[in-house]
């Protein structure tokens, strides 16, 4: 069984880079259908559990240490519990045995003994400014500078919520395979070739 | 003329990694024969060069700020000379107008306007060390601790000198198209997919 994770900034184009590549190596694909596996278990609304898993669930508390103001983050427990729930779907899909692209959630980690190929997906802030742009919603009327601060908060969460599980560092080269920006590609063009590389990669570990 | 340059992490392999594309792919490949040629036009001792230019050059002076102490980076003279003279070196290289790769020295920056295909090669801690010890020369005897700082400052003058030259920083995976951990890999295999991906990369743009 082959597996690839695909970890990525928000608006780097992760998402569709992934699909593509399964669709290239006839492999199959993860991303939301992992959100409704575990609404349909914990019988939550869907778009709380993406909401709560991809975006949100830490609160910072300001604390007084040495006559100075710092803040400590906590991870709020339905988070927490919705990781627990995530973990477990995650480790159901890779028990189906079949080769498969896997969307963020720290696939990577969780699955670790199984070795699959990690992915890490950037994009300088113009290319993911342009990016949500074009795939807003016509209720998205957000100006450049509270898209770019929806992003950090987003990555952000997402790195704690690795750095929380995994103790690897989220975006940092060493926690991955192989990093691609997609800044100045074409994605169908990125694809081929990342579909390239990872074969090349199972075949050595074959 | 296709330009591939190479950044990398000190003890990564980038530099064999780099040398193994460029005989797969058929490319010139220009490492130390830059710090030469510097050393031949300026009458300076090769080592020297190659020395201020890779791994020193920097001094960190103690300033007061605000009652407390920090410090602030100076780059000497010799190193910016040298610069100077490096950047006239690798414009000569682009000039030859002949496919090549580039080893370190911000030459992705310094060529940007040819639109080079740049690579970062970064590994784990583990992976250096092993790679370090098996590179080195009979009189290294440093602990493993001591090489770790060894490799942890040539990084830092590498980061700085790349964040002063060029205001990008250096390591990011915004700040190259492609970022490879060499640590899981038999080096033949990824400088195999590598060339490929470059490739692809270049086929793009033609």
């Amino acid at each position: 069984m082959r597996i690839i994770t695909v970890s990525r900034e928000f608006g780097s184009g992760g998402r569709e880079l992934g699909k593509r590549v399964a669709d290239i190596l006839g492999f199959d694909y993860y991303d939301s259908e992992i959100i409704s596996a575990i609404a349909q278990k914990s019988g939550l609304d869907p778009n709380f559990v993406e909401t709560t898993l991809d975006n949100h669930g830490w609160q910072d508390f300001p604390v007084s240490f040495g006559g100075t103001m710092h803040s400590v983050a906590y991870m709020n427990a339905s988070k927490i519990d919705l990781l627990v729930q995530q973990k477990k779907v995650i480790e159901g899909i890779a028990a189906l045995g079949k080769d498969c692209v896997i969307i963020g959630r720290n696939a990577d980690a969780i699955l670790k003994d199984l070795h699959p190929f990690s992915i890490f997906v950037c994009a300088d802030r113009e290319a993911k400014i342009a990016r949500c742009r074009a795939r807003a919603r016509e209720d998205e009327k957000l100006t450049d500078r509270e898209l770019v601060r929806k992003m950090k908060e987003i990555d952000k969460a997402r790195a704690r919520t690795r750095e929380f599980l995994t103790g690897s560092e989220w975006g940092h080269c060493q926690s991955y395979h192989l990093t691609v920006n997609t800044g100045e590609w074409d994605m169908k063009a990125l694809a081929a070739a990342v579909a390239v590389f990872a074969q090349m990669w199972f075949e050595t570990k074959a």
